[in-house]
């Protein structure tokens, strides 16, 4: 599946440039935004990052907060963030700012009336990935991280495409969608109640089935991050002790796009080492 | 003038925090807020920078966007981002963006309806840097630098301050406001038609006065500048030839914060060479 992709804004950063384009995508079957930065460094196999954002985000809110393009420009890696959900007024929404748009979940919607656009899942593995690597990595792996909703997503679709993924990160992902409260009412919205489809999504779940041979892990905490008591976050994945996991906990870091700022340049690194020993 | 600022937001970022206050301004005479990183060291007289932002900006799309909290912590400087006008129900205001609230222009306005709140000169000087001093320089001179509209005011600012300010800075400012549009809309409406008037608020009017002797002066400014053409920005000061100022003209580059960001490091760099030298 190839993307038909218009540029729509350009802006040179860090001797590099932050792109942005518009789509049509088919697996959504509506139009969609994501957004590019490209290093200076150019090779014919590109080492590049997809980052996956949170609840409420669109493709932009990573690049504008995280202070991304410095490190990116610096290692030399192509970042793309993509858009959290299927968008527009023919849309499926709800009012809620953890469901519908801006919530997709990174799931495949089986239930209406999320099922006709939301397959989030298909658009990053079908849709985004081979643009990825037919435009820049060329046959190379890939790295994944995403934070909260986004974490999850990085976490569920690098386990379940390791052929795809060179390594995995995630800054408090909602690692165990099954037994939190975002979870549940999303995976119920859009999966009805199978829970063997739910499991599916579950990085928890597909931790304990696929055992130590997986990508580059790493785990990143804030220990005082608001949604960690009611949403568990991370804590449900550090607690299975799996012995392929990078765990990191942040004293004092809280959910928001300073923490991820503080600890971008240790998981562009552990990408980055992880890109550079796999062609 | 003592501020009695209420904490209304924190989040730890590089082993720093990053603030939020909101005041009850008497300069003013409304509710502004003012953000401050506070980086990780400590020491008795701190290393601060005030920052001032351009049109349609609060305090926040510096501390968003801008990745300073990395160059702050690394450095050692507090940094101390305000709003760009007075603000609220009851304070005037106009449809366009670049006039009104979001667009102070950091003068003390004479004409109605502007002149009961629109004080913004006075505000940087008597009340934010005041603040800033029993605070954290605690005698020591302070850094200014901005974008744009903040380009303007930090310029503008530091030269008829220089007792004050350590080191001044500025991206793409409009820098000869009396002869660009952005400048003669708004000094028209805040200012009435008194060019002497003026005159105290065009920095490089300002720099024809005062010779060689100015505070270390660093402008830069993006060459694929929007809006470069109409505005002029930085170009009338580069004519002047003045010997003291440090131009650096970056190809390529636009007026958002991706440039802001590309050459952030040099700025905060300048300055903290310039707050090391004087006590």
């Amino acid at each position: 599946m190839t993307i038909d992709a218009e540029l729509i804004a350009q802006n040179r950063a860090f001797e590099g440039v932050q792109k942005r384009f518009k789509h049509f995508s088919t697996v959504l079957n509506c139009d969609m935004t994501f957004s590019i930065y490209e290093p200076p460094q150019v090779s014919e196999q590109r080492d590049t990052l997809l980052w996956l954002s949170g609840l409420t985000c669109n493709d932009l809110n990573f690049v504008q907060k995280a202070g991304s393009q410095a490190l990116a420009a610096q290692l030399g890696m192509v970042i793309v963030s993509c858009d959290t959900s299927p968008r527009g007024e023919n849309v499926a929404n709800d009012d809620a700012y953890d469901l519908g748009q801006g919530a997709g979940f990174y799931v495949d919607a089986t239930e209406k009336p999320w099922s006709e656009h939301f397959k989030m899942y298909s658009y990053v593995v079908k849709e985004m990935i081979p643009f990825i690597q037919a435009r820049y990595s060329k046959g190379k792996k890939v790295a994944i991280a995403g934070h909260s909703m986004g974490g999850h997503g990085a976490l569920m679709i690098g386990l379940r495409n390791s052929d795809l993924f060179a390594s995995i990160s995630a800054f408090a992902p909602i690692s165990n969608p099954m037994q939190c409260d975002w979870g549940k009412k999303a995976f119920s919205a859009y999966l009805g109640d199978n829970q063997q489809t739910w499991s599916r999504y579950d990085s928890k779940a597909l931790l304990e089935e696929c055992g130590p041979d997986i990508p580059p892990l790493l785990i990143d905490q804030g220990m005082a991050d608001e949604f960690l008591d009611t949403q568990k976050l991370a804590l449900p994945v550090f607690e299975l002790n799996h012995p392929s996991i990078v765990i990191k906990q942040r004293q004092g870091y809280d959910h928001s796009y300073f923490y991820i700022a503080s600890f971008l340049r240790e998981h562009f690194e552990f990408h980055k080492r992880a890109l550079g020993n796999i062609s």
